[in-house]
């Protein structure tokens, strides 16, 4: 459906068995209108409006194997709720969370960002320094680069759409482009890579190429849905990278080098390194690629037979998402979603299409298309590809198989 | 600033004398980098990631004359923060918030949604119901009809922007497209108006006409800014109206019925209506008009001389932002400021500007148009036109003088 489009009665009609819906009439509108809640006086105002308490919505804490240390082979994540979030923007709250050595606790007014290396005028800034400058504000998706990795090695079909994409999420961010800093402190010409540098226990360093794309996009971002960040997600400062692997997105910045080659940290020596079917590992595979999900029905969910209404998110690192397509036969036959729009680029797109379930077993799966032509693959030819040695950047179509219960499944095909 | 634009660095280092960032050469980087704090191990996860303890923001709750209770003259407003937001999106907890008589208490499984009047089928919805219709996302600023209403009627030097302007926030909200509903219950070709009517004590109801647009863009919300709506944005249901008063988007919605005419409730009759110079009162005067305001520097800031960015927000009922400009010199000469891309239909736009501000007594002011060609107007010609009998949808350019200080104050030219 387009943002101003109409949708389907007649198909949502003619096959709504399942519909709560009645035809309300002469006494049945007077119960109803009986049916409110007593008229009393409400809450008084607050400060802040929290949730409803009959709204039960939270992330999954998922501990690495060794849970939070300094070793960089440890990692914990929290998996935004995909199956119970509406739209494209997450809850700032609910924005999936990984870190390699817990949370820092950063006084704003200690921390502060240094600048240097192949630069003619190294610098120090402060948190107010930043958000005194010129500033970009922009609404993308990050992703761990691991996102999806479950349905790359095992099949477990009690896994929901959380369990297997929760580690990407779209917030609106706020910052400095990586541009106007880089003019401040008189980049070296020759200076075709940069550092970045976290204040965490574990030190997380990227190298990254500044390529123009990158020069053009990424920013030093103080903000996030509209307020300063929250602690898990960088505070008070973290950069942004559009399109590129979330442990790029340094939090908790503390240091920006320029140099000309790649500083080989062990983060990507050691750690997020893609193994290949030949046994040679891949550096700086650093975009994340096409990729969407059916968020419902998905994984542990119960559909009955008549209309459903399939939707999901959709995203990709090369741009904005053109097309996505659904198969509810296993995919045998597609046919083309309705896209929320705008589709903003590299940023998660709703997408959404209506359906009749027959009460037969099938599978149902999702295959977004991007601007830039690219194609999300199934497994089959995703793994005939980069093999199964590697952990990063999955992001072959997701398969969710129905039973004639109704009962949705995760399974690899 | 366009989106991916390149601001303006050498405005910024010739002017700024007030910056902290420091020239860090040999042993001045050693101690910046010695200053990070202990590589201590850091906070676990969680379910939902809070704010920072050093981050203090909140809506200023203001109680109407006798607090909330269920007579219609009163209501209660928290105002949003606008001095202390970034991009364009509002924090949900902080979107502002008005009510007549507090907040409901509402048990999603118990609400009800009746929807008859002018119809073939009158329907009764569960919110579950709507939750598997088709559905639209979409990113609109509400704003309540008396937003800046302080400036109208009188001069108060030590108002902020969120006394001023802070009834008005944006959200991405989602749910069931309106032309939808009235597919599924048939509604009567002759149906022109549509009643909204809320569960709260006050029973807020308006009466709404069906125009092209309206049938185009209203919809049910169950959904904002990714999550299930906040009690005091209208869970489990609202109207949302992009571009229309505030108190037409009917927060705990219960009731939608059509007919032919509007039903004179209490609301557009004692309420929300216009009183003229002339005396005469308009009803249904329902568009939010063009606007903005600079959000910093603004009322009850110090600014030192130098480089200051001027910032703030821009928004129309009429559709996008196409131009902010802003003077800093009392309303004599104009400068285009640069926005922040893409500017959204019926959404609030980031714009800002370089300024070098040389010491002296001045008055910085903005002045919006939208793609319609709407110009938000003078406060003299705004008053000349509307007179000051009225109360609502107040919308003239904001001016805030600034001393030789540095000190940031409202006043009314």
């Amino acid at each position: 459906m387009s943002q101003h489009g109409r949708p389907s009665r007649r198909h949502f009609i003619a096959t709504s068995t399942g519909l709560a819906a009645s035809v309300a009439a002469g006494q049945a509108i007077a119960d109803t209108l009986a049916d409110v809640p007593a008229r009393a006086v409400g809450a008084d105002l607050s400060g802040h409006s929290e949730r409803s308490k009959y709204v039960k919505i939270g992330r999954i804490p998922e501990a690495g194997p060794g849970k939070r240390n300094v070793d960089p082979s440890d990692a914990i994540n929290s998996k935004a709720p995909l199956d119970k979030l509406v739209g494209s923007i997450t809850p700032t709250d609910l924005h999936y969370e990984r870190s390699h050595s817990g949370v820092p606790d950063l006084d704003p007014a200690k921390h502060r960002l240094l600048v240097h290396g192949m630069v003619r005028k190294p610098l120090v800034f402060n948190v107010d320094d930043l958000k005194a400058m010129p500033s970009v504000s922009r609404t993308v998706f990050i992703e761990c680069t691991g996102n999806g990795w479950e349905n790359w090695h095992r099949a477990d079909e009690n896994l929901t759409v959380q369990n297997t994409h929760g580690l990407v999420s779209t917030n609106e961010w706020t910052g400095v482009p990586l541009r106007f800093l880089i003019d401040l402190v008189a980049k070296d010409r020759d200076s075709t890579w940069m550092l970045a540098e976290g204040s965490d226990a574990a030190g997380v360093a990227r190298s990254i190429p500044l390529t123009d794309e990158i020069l053009n996009e990424a920013f030093v971002a103080y903000g996030q849905n509209g307020e300063p960040l929250r602690p898990a997600h960088g505070f008070p400062l973290r950069l942004v990278m559009p399109g590129f692997e979330g442990n790029l997105n340094i939090k908790w910045l503390r240091r920006l080098e320029f140099g000309d080659r790649p500083w080989m940290t062990r983060w990507e020596t050691a750690r997020y390194t893609q193994l290949q079917a030949n046994g040679k590992a891949i550096q700086f595979q650093l975009r994340m690629e096409t990729n969407s999900a059916i968020t419902s029905p998905s994984g542990t969910m119960t559909i009955k037979p008549g209309y459903n209404r399939i939707t999901g998110l959709a995203w990709s690192g090369h741009g904005k998402i053109a097309k996505v397509e659904i198969s509810t036969d296993g995919a045998k036959s597609w046919k083309e979603a309705e896209l929320n729009l705008p589709a903003l680029p590299k940023a998660q797109t709703r997408f959404q299409m209506d359906w009749t379930w027959d009460g037969k077993p099938t599978k149902i799966v999702s295959r977004s298309t991007d601007d830039k032509g690219k194609v999300q693959p199934d497994r089959k030819s995703f793994i005939a590809e980069v093999g199964t040695n590697a952990l990063f950047h999955y992001h072959a179509q997701q398969t969710w198989s129905i039973d004639e219960t109704g009962k949705v499944r995760n399974v690899l095909d």
